[in-house]
C-alpha cells in the first residue's frame, strides 16, 4: 500500500496557505496560493489548493501523482454555507479525500491539538468556538453590526458614537474623542462620509487608538474598555456553561483582552498550541463531526 | 407693486409638496410631485417643484408668470452638503427668491411658528434642532449606525444583536427574541443574510415588535424600552441645555416615546404647532440664519 499524506489548508480572503504532512506527522512543506474565498467559486479554489500542493510536492521531490495519496483538511474563512459544502463535496479534485470546515473550527482544532478546548476570536469580528471531543458549539459570529461584541469592530463603532455624542455635547470631551475625530475628518461631517464606505475592518482598525488611550487614562477610553470587557466575559461564561475547560484567545485584540482577564479567568484562559493547518490537518486524518449552525 | 407669495417645499425621498400662500398668509392651494432628495440633482428637484407650483398657481386662476412673485423655501431632506447649497442658490429658476434648509429646520420652523423651541426627530434615524429665535443649534443626526441613538433603527438593531444573543446562551430567550428571529427568517443565518441587503429604514421597521412586546410585559423589550428612553432624555437634556424650554416630538417613535417621559418632562413637551410646509413659508418670508453644522 502507498505511503499516505495529510494536506492542511487555512483558506482566507487574500490567500490561501497549505502545509503537507506525512504519516509520521512531519511537515513535507508548505506553500502559499490566491485567495482562498469560497464566494470566488470553488473552481478557483481549488486551483489555488492544487497549485500550492504541487509545489509543494515538488519541492519534496515527489511525483506530482502523489496528490491522489493526499486527504485534504480545509478550515475555510466563509465556508458556513451549506450550499458551498455540497460543491466541495462533489467537486471532481484529483486529492484521496477532502473534509471542510471554516478556518475557525480548524483554529481550534489545533488549539488543543483535536482534543477538546474552546477558543475566542477576537479580530475585526468575533466568535467563540468549543470542542468538546466530537462535537462543535458555536456561539456569536453573526456578523458586524448584529453580532461580534467584544470584537475590534464593536469597539471601534462604539468610540464613533460616544466620540460623536461627545461633539454634540451629550458626553464629556476626551482626548480621545477629540483625537477619534481628528483621525476620521476633523467634524461628524467628514465621520459621515467615512461612515458611507466603511466595512467592519474599518472600524476594527479604530480599535488601537482605544487601548493607546486607555493606557494615558482616558476616560472615554476607560468606559469603552470596561464594555468590551463585559461582552468579552459573556462569551468565555458562555463557552464555560457549554462544558469547556480551556479557552485560547486569538485574534488582534487576543493580547491586551487576555492580560485583562487572566487573573478573573485564571487557567481558563490559555495558549494555542497549534495552529489553524495543524488542525486542518487533523480534520483530514481523524475527521470530526459538526453540531450546530456551520457559521462560526 | 404685484402682490407677493410664499411658497413652502417639504422634500422627501419620495416627493416633494408645495403649498402656497399669500399675503394674508392664506393658503392658496397645495399640491405633491416627485422626489424632491437633492442628490439625484438639483435640475431634476427643481422640474418637481416646478412642476408642482404651476398645478397650484393654475388651480387658482393665475398665469403662470405669477411664479415670478413667488418666494420659495425649501425644506430638504439630505440637503446637508455645502456643495448642494451652493447649487440651490446659483440655480437659475423661475422664482423671486429661493431659499433652502433641511426639512428638520422647516419642520422647527413650523411647529412653534417661527418663535424659539426645539424639535427632536424620532423616526428611522434621530435628531434634535433648537431655533433660538435668530440661530439653529443641532444634535445628533450624524446617520445609523454611528449616530442616531433614540431612533426607530437604533432600536431595531438592539434588537437584534440581543435576539441573537439570547439564541446563543448568552441572555435569556423571550417572547420578542424568538418573534424577532422567526420575523427574518426562523435562524441566525437568516438573519445574517438580512443584514447585508438592510438599510436603517429595515432596521426601524423591526420598532413595532419592541412595543408590542412591552405592552405584554416581555423582559427584553422592557430593557430595550428602558435604554431607549435613556437615549431620548439625553438628546432631551441637551436640547435644555441649549436654552430651549419647550420641544415637540416628531417622528414615527414620538407618540409612545412621549407618553413614557411626560410626566417627567411636563411642560417641555409640547405639540407642534403647524407643520414643516408652514415652517417652509416662514423661512421664505422672514429667512433665518443658520449656525453650526448644516447637517441635520
Amino acid at each position: 500500500m502507498s505511503k499516505q499524506y495529510w494536506l492542511g489548508v487555512d483558506g482566507g480572503g487574500t490567500h490561501c496557505r497549505v502545509r503537507l504532512y506525512d504519516e509520521q506527522q512531519q511537515v513535507v512543506g508548505e506553500a502559499v496560493s490566491g485567495s482562498g474565498n469560497l464566494r470566488l467559486g470553488v473552481d478557483q479554489v481549488f486551483a489555488h489548493i492544487i497549485t500550492a500542493s504541487l509545489q509543494v510536492v515538488r519541492s519534496a521531490g515527489l511525483p506530482d501523482d502523489t496528490l491522489a495519496q493526499v486527504s485534504v483538511g480545509m478550515g475555510m474563512a466563509g465556508a458556513c454555507q451549506p450550499q458551498q459544502q455540497a460543491e466541495v463535496a462533489a467537486y471532481s479534485h484529483p486529492f484521496r479525500a477532502v473534509s471542510l470546515l471554516t478556518d475557525a473550527h480548524t483554529a481550534c482544532l489545533g488549539a488543543f491539538c483535536g482534543q477538546p478546548g474552546a477558543i475566542l476570536i477576537l479580530g475585526t469580528g468575533s466568535c467563540g468556538l468549543y470542542f468538546d471531543g466530537q462535537h462543535f458549539h458555536s456561539i456569536g459570529g453573526w456578523g458586524f453590526p448584529i453580532s461580534d461584541g467584544g470584537s475590534g469592530a464593536m469597539l471601534g463603532l462604539r468610540l464613533i458614537q460616544q466620540s460623536l455624542l461627545a461633539f454634540d455635547g451629550m458626553q464629556p470631551v476626551t482626548e480621545l474623542s477629540q483625537r477619534l475625530l481628528e483621525q476620521l475628518g476633523g467634524h461628524p461631517v467628514d465621520a459621515v462620509a467615512w461612515m458611507d464606505q466603511a466595512r467592519p475592518r474599518d472600524y476594527a482598525a479604530l480599535a488601537p487608538l482605544v487601548w493607546q488611550a486607555y493606557e494615558a487614562g482616558d476616560a472615554l477610553a476607560d468606559s469603552l474598555v470596561t464594555q468590551h470587557l463585559d461582552d468579552v466575559r459573556l462569551l468565555l461564561r458562555r463557552l464555560q456553561q457549554l462544558g469547556a475547560g480551556r479557552c485560547a484567545l486569538m485574534g488582534g485584540l487576543a493580547a491586551r483582552t487576555s492580560a485583562h482577564l487572566s487573573a478573573e479567568f485564571g487557567h481558563f484562559l490559555v495558549d494555542p498550541q497549534q495552529d489553524a493547518l495543524y488542525g486542518a490537518m487533523l480534520l483530514a486524518r481523524d475527521g470530526v463531526e459538526l453540531q450546530g449552525g456551520l457559521c462560526t
